[in-house]
Formats: structure tokens, C-alpha cells, sequence
């Protein structure tokens, strides 16, 4: 078997990645350790940044989103149940977000891909990937019938944080980045009408708390957890209650219980790996680096990731290889600064086990000062909505 | 001995106050533990928002800050030797900073104190403040005479971090925030022009370092040492090949140096005790709160407290408490934002003990995010220049 881009990973940076080649003529196939099912059911994020939004319009993958996407041109923060709210389309020239689950993201990707015919092979176990260095690597996996190989002209790790394709670059030629945060985030989804039209990141006493939706019929709630607490001891009224008593009296109101469907503790972490080139190898997306949930960037990122090398392997097959040269280096200025901004919102939300007073009266002074500069407000607007890709 | 207003310390933040006091028509004697060659002769802080430079000309202290100080329409930010350039001006609406030596300052309030024989006790020994739950307080101290007494309405403790004041308020009456950071600053005097019209604050590998001045033939720099580094240890050739290191070829190729006259060590700390009255007494300046250097916000913020408690003051013989009732809230507010900023500020550009490689890369991408941000340098530029006392 023999394509010029084997992806790794069919995730939302391994079909992104699937349809941009496709739309430049650049033959590619996708090996998924997974069926369609079990990707599409998996439960992650749900704020598009407005990069994102452009791209399944110009992929021609939008029908959905625009029915269904809330758009959404403001955010709100609270700070013991004082409402901040964040005018993020004024402050920005008109940019929003758009709330669109991942899992209706990867429906589009995956409908689309049937489409348009581009091979995704699924359940390939034991992947591997060699001649990275030479000028055509391969893939090689197996399913029932025994042991396949691809060869290629590049290899794309879509893997996700825990994939293979990181592990293909010799340890001593990569570096890693990593924070892992005190808590956790204890989420449910029910079948209720959110609690607004926009979120509600919400710092309290207690602890963080989040206020967010996949429709208008779907809230999506989120309280910071110790990284020891167990699902079994949140019953949804334990989960309600804390939620109502963090969010404030006056969000709090505008909460409708219900019973919860989905309920998980997730950790917090950022990681990145650099670079995120080794010869002919290319990592995107969660492969390359994560961020704590706070702001929404971990799918927008795979997005930018993809974008700029899209447009890299686009120049490479008409001759210049200047946009793989720099990927790594293009993708990395934008990823840090993700996840600065992640870690920042992450550390003006939450309550930090080792926090003194001090570090509480001046994350209580970080929001109270957000709530009156017009000048802080357009910067944390700017990341919310997404940094230009050339930054 | 009988005076309205008891002043304990002839600083920036008391003798401001008796000036203020004065304008209004209110009687005070300033306390002061040393003699005024003392006062006048500690190097301090160099860099006064406009708040400050507004107040000197409002109370007609100006002449000489008018034909020495030198306004700085904008400030540098160096990420190892690659310049950021924030023009505060243009930022905010005009704003700038005036670079003028608190000893400067010190002189003009001494002498317009002399001239309008505000009263002031010099070397006032064992100063200690009595009944400030009843209506009339009373400070005594003693001289060569022996001990004195001076009744009043209230008393005002403007004498500093290490002062006799704030004890005056019960331990349980009070809280204490403090954050103590793991460096100082070594700084240098020395009679050379400076290397250039503006600050730079610069962030290297090896640690912080600032380029500042006092006038046009006076240079102040500075760099990050650790707590056990002794000055002796530093040469002045030492010194300036460290700071030119540090701000990068394009700043150090203008560094003039000259044998520096003042070498010290200052420690970094942050303090805030809250709240800032206790019956009739109050605290104003860095008997109330200290800063880190960086940011320059020490003197500013004295001089905002003591126009917000003169202001209640005057509302105060006028027949209203409103004014002194709220003046700790409102005064915090603005201490809290500045403890922020000049938290912030350190934590961008020096360089911890404990940061690892993804704390640096966090500090580079938000130098970086900084260098293409309106937003973010908005944000810190209205910061630099001093936010609006009605925070």
C-alpha cells in the first residue's frame, strides 16, 4: 500500500487534517485504533473558536453547525457569585464562539469523510511507525487479517496524548513540558435547559465551577474536584447543590436539575512536546501537547496544529519546503500561548490546595480589576475567541 | 499639646498627607523618629504616576519636578536581549510616567513645609499611640526634654513597614498577607547618562535586570541577586558585565558605566495588613503595605492613600464620616490591584529558583503574547501609569 500522508489518529486533528489534504489533492489515509462508534461517542469538548467555525464552512462540513451551533458573542466570570460579564464580540471586532459538541464535530467529519471516499482504516492495532528519516516511512498495523504496511512520504501523529507517535521521536531528541494541577473536574451532562445562553466560569470559595451547554436541551456542568474523590460519593443532588451554592444565588436560580447521564472526574494537566517535527514525522493535536479544560482550547488547537501544516505539506508537493520547516515552530508560538492562557484562567478560577491568603485576595484583586478594564476584558477576550493563526 | 491630626512619619506618605490636610484647612503635626537630612537621604523609588505628579502640582510643589523630571511616554520589556517596546501614551489616553528621585520629592515637601511652617517633630524617640477607641487619641514621644504628649482627633501611621503604627491595632484585630520572594535586587548609583531615555525591564536566562535612571547624568540599574549574595562579592566591573549580559547587545552597546557611588542589596517582599483603620487611628503608605520594586508602585501608592483619607478627612470636619468610614475598602481596593500588577510583573520577568521548563516556556510565550498584543500592553500600561484612584 503506498499514499503520501499516513495519519495516525482519527480524532479531530487526524480528520481535519484527512479533509484539508483532501480539498488540496493530497492523497492520505487515516489509521484508527478504534471503530467510528467509539470515537464518536467520546465525550470532550464543545466551544468552537471562530478558526474552527471557518474551517467546516470552507470544508463544506457546516450544515449542522449552523443549525444547531450557538453562537456565542459574550462569557461570563463570577466571583463569589458577583457576574462579570465578558462582551467578547465588541471587545474583538465582532468574534465569537461558537457551541457545538466535539461529538457532532467528528458526526460531520466522519459523514463527510463517507463522502468523499477518504480511506480511514479502523481497529488497527499495534501500530508502528519507522524510516522516519529516510524518504519513505511507513505505517504498519494489524487487524484479523495479519500484519499491513503503508508506505508514505510523511506521518502525521493524530494519536492523542496516550498514542504511539510521540514515542517515535528518540527521547533524547524531544523534550517534554508537563504541569499536572491539584484537582480535578467532576462533570455531568443532563438532559436540562442550561442555565443561560453563555457559560459561566465561576470562582467560589469552594472551589471552581462551570456553567456550560451542548444545546439548548443539554447543560453541561462542571465543579472542581479533589483528585481522590470518587464518582459513587456525588449523587446528582450532591452534585446540584454544590453546583447551585459555587455558580451564586443569581445563576444559581436559572439552574434546572435533572438526572445526569454522563458523570466523570477528569484531571487537569498541560503538556507539551517539542518539536513537533522529527524528519518525516509531523505530531498535531493532543500528540503533541494538552491544556487544562479551562478556556476551551484543546480541539481548537488541533485545528490551528493542522491548519498550518496543511498548508505546509500543500507547498511541500508544489515544491518549497518551507512550510514544513517551519511547522513545528509556527504551531509551537501558537500552542504556548494557549496554554498560557489556559494556565492563567485555569489559576484566576480555581481554588489551589497550597493557596495562602495572599494568593486569594490577589486572584480576588485579578478579577475585580478584569471587571472594570475594558483593556484586561479585550485580552482575555482575544484568547477566549482564539489568537490570529499567525501569531 | 493639641492638633486635629497626629502624623506619625515624615515620609513621602505623612508629609504628602500634612500638605493635603493642609489645602484643607486642617491642623497636624508630623512625628518623625529620624532628623530630616535622614528622611531626605534614603534612596528609594524613582518612577511617579501621574497621580503623583497631579498631587505635587495641585498643592504648587512642582517648580523644580517641572525642570528636572523627566516624562516618560513609554517603558521597554527585553526577553533575552529581544526588545518590546509599550507605548504607554498612546495606550492610555496620554498618560505617563515622570522619572524624579524620591529624595527629590522629599526635598520639595520639606521645604514647601518649612515655607508654610507646617509643623513637624524631629528625632521623636519610643513613639507609641494611646486611646484610638476614644475620641481624642494621643501620641507622646520622647525628646531631650523628655516626654511629650499631643492629643488629637485622629492619628494618621505613616511610618513605614517597620514602624510603631500598625502594632498599635490589636493582633486579632488584624490580618496579615505576605509573600516573600527567593532574590533581591542589587542596585547601583553611578554618575553616567543612562542608557537610554526609558526603563527596560529585562528578562534573561541568568535573571531580571532594569535599566533606570534619576535624571539625565544619574543611572539606577539593577540586578536579580540571590538572598545570600554579598555586595562585597560585586565589583563594579562584575556588575556591569552581569547587566550587560543580561540586557542584551542592542541596550548594553548604550550602557555607559562609571564607578557607581551606592551599591545595596534590597530584599523582594510583598505585604498587606488589612484593614487599614482601627478606631481613630489610621495607616497610610508602607506601614500599611509594601510592594517588589517592580512597577515602581511603593510611593504611588502612599500618595493614593493619603489622598483618599484626606479626602474623608475634610468630608469628616465638614460634618460626614462616609469619607473615613470607607477609607480601608477603598484604599485596599487599589493596594490589592497594585499588589497584582507588581506580583504580575515580577513574576514575568525574573527568574525563580524553582521554574521549570515549562514555567520559562510560560514566561516566554507570555512576553511573546505581550509583543503583538494592543490588548495586553494596554493592560499593563494602564497599570504602569496607575489606575484611577476611584478603583
Amino acid at each position: 500500500m503506498r499514499t503520501q500522508v499516513a495519519i495516525i489518529g482519527a480524532g479531530p486533528a487526524g480528520m481535519f487534517l484527512a479533509h484539508l489534504l483532501h480539498a488540496e489533492g493530497i492523497a492520505s489515509i487515516v489509521i484508527e485504533r478504534r471503530d467510528r462508534r467509539y470515537v464518536e461517542g467520546r465525550v470532550r469538548a464543545g466551544v468552537l473558536e471562530h478558526i474552527t467555525v471557518d474551517l467546516m464552512r470552507r470544508l463544506g462540513i457546516d450544515a449542522r453547525l449552523r443549525e444547531h451551533g450557538q453562537v456565542h458573542r459574550g462569557t461570563n466570570l463570577s466571583l463569589d457569585g458577583r457576574l462579570i460579564h465578558i462582551d467578547m464580540a465588541a471587545l474583538t471586532g465582532g468574534r465569537t464562539v461558537t457551541v457545538y459538541g466535539q461529538q457532532e464535530v467528528m458526526r460531520d467529519l466522519f459523514d463527510a469523510a463517507e463522502a468523499r471516499e477518504l480511506p480511514i482504516v479502523w481497529n488497527a492495532a499495534d501500530v508502528v511507525c519507522e524510516g522516519l528519516q529516510g524518504n519513505t516511512p511507513t505505517v504498519s498495523w494489524n487487524d484479523r487479517d495479519g500484519r499491513h504496511t503503508l508506505a508514505c512520504d510523511f506521518v502525521v501523529g493524530c494519536d492523542g496524548f496516550h498514542g504511539v507517535s510521540r514515542g517515535a521521536i528518540p527521547a533524547e531528541r524531544r523534550q517534554s513540558f508537563e504541569r499536572v494541577y491539584p484537582f480535578g473536574w467532576l462533570g455531568i451532562l443532563a438532559d436540562v435547559p442550561p442555565a443561560g445562553h453563555e457559560l459561566v466560569y465561576a470562582n467560589h470559595e469552594r472551589g471552581f465551577a462551570l456553567a456550560s451547554m451542548r444545546s439548548t436541551t443539554r447543560s453541561r456542568y462542571y465543579i472542581q474536584c479533589g483528585l481522590n474523590e470518587r464518582i459513587e460519593d456525588w449523587s446528582d443532588e450532591l452534585f446540584w447543590d454544590e453546583l447551585r451554592l459555587r455558580l451564586g444565588p443569581e445563576v444559581a436560580a436559572r439552574v434546572t436539575p435533572g438526572p445526569s447521564f454522563e458523570k466523570s472526574i477528569a484531571p487537569l494537566r498541560a503538556f507539551v512536546c517539542e518539536p513537533m517535527r522529527w524528519g518525516r514525522l509531523f505530531l498535531a493535536g493532543d500528540a503533541a501537547h494538552i491544556v487544562p479544560p479551562t478556556g476551551a482550547k484543546g480541539m481548537n488547537l488541533a485545528v490551528s496544529d493542522v491548519l498550518i501544516l496543511a498548508e505546509g505539506l500543500g507547498e511541500h508537493y508544489r515544491g518549497s519546503s518551507a512550510g514544513i520547516d517551519t511547522y513545528s515552530q509556527r504551531a509551537l508560538a501558537r500552542v504556548w500561548k494557549a496554554e498560557r492562557f489556559s494556565w492563567w484562567f485555569t489559576s484566576i478560577t480555581h481554588r489551589f490546595p497550597d493557596m495562602d491568603g495572599f494568593d486569594r485576595r490577589v486572584q480576588i484583586a485579578e478579577l475585580d480589576y478584569l471587571s472594570g478594564s475594558p483593556a484586561a476584558q479585550r485580552a482575555l477576550a482575544e484568547n477566549y475567541v482564539g489568537l490570529p493563526l499567525a501569531a
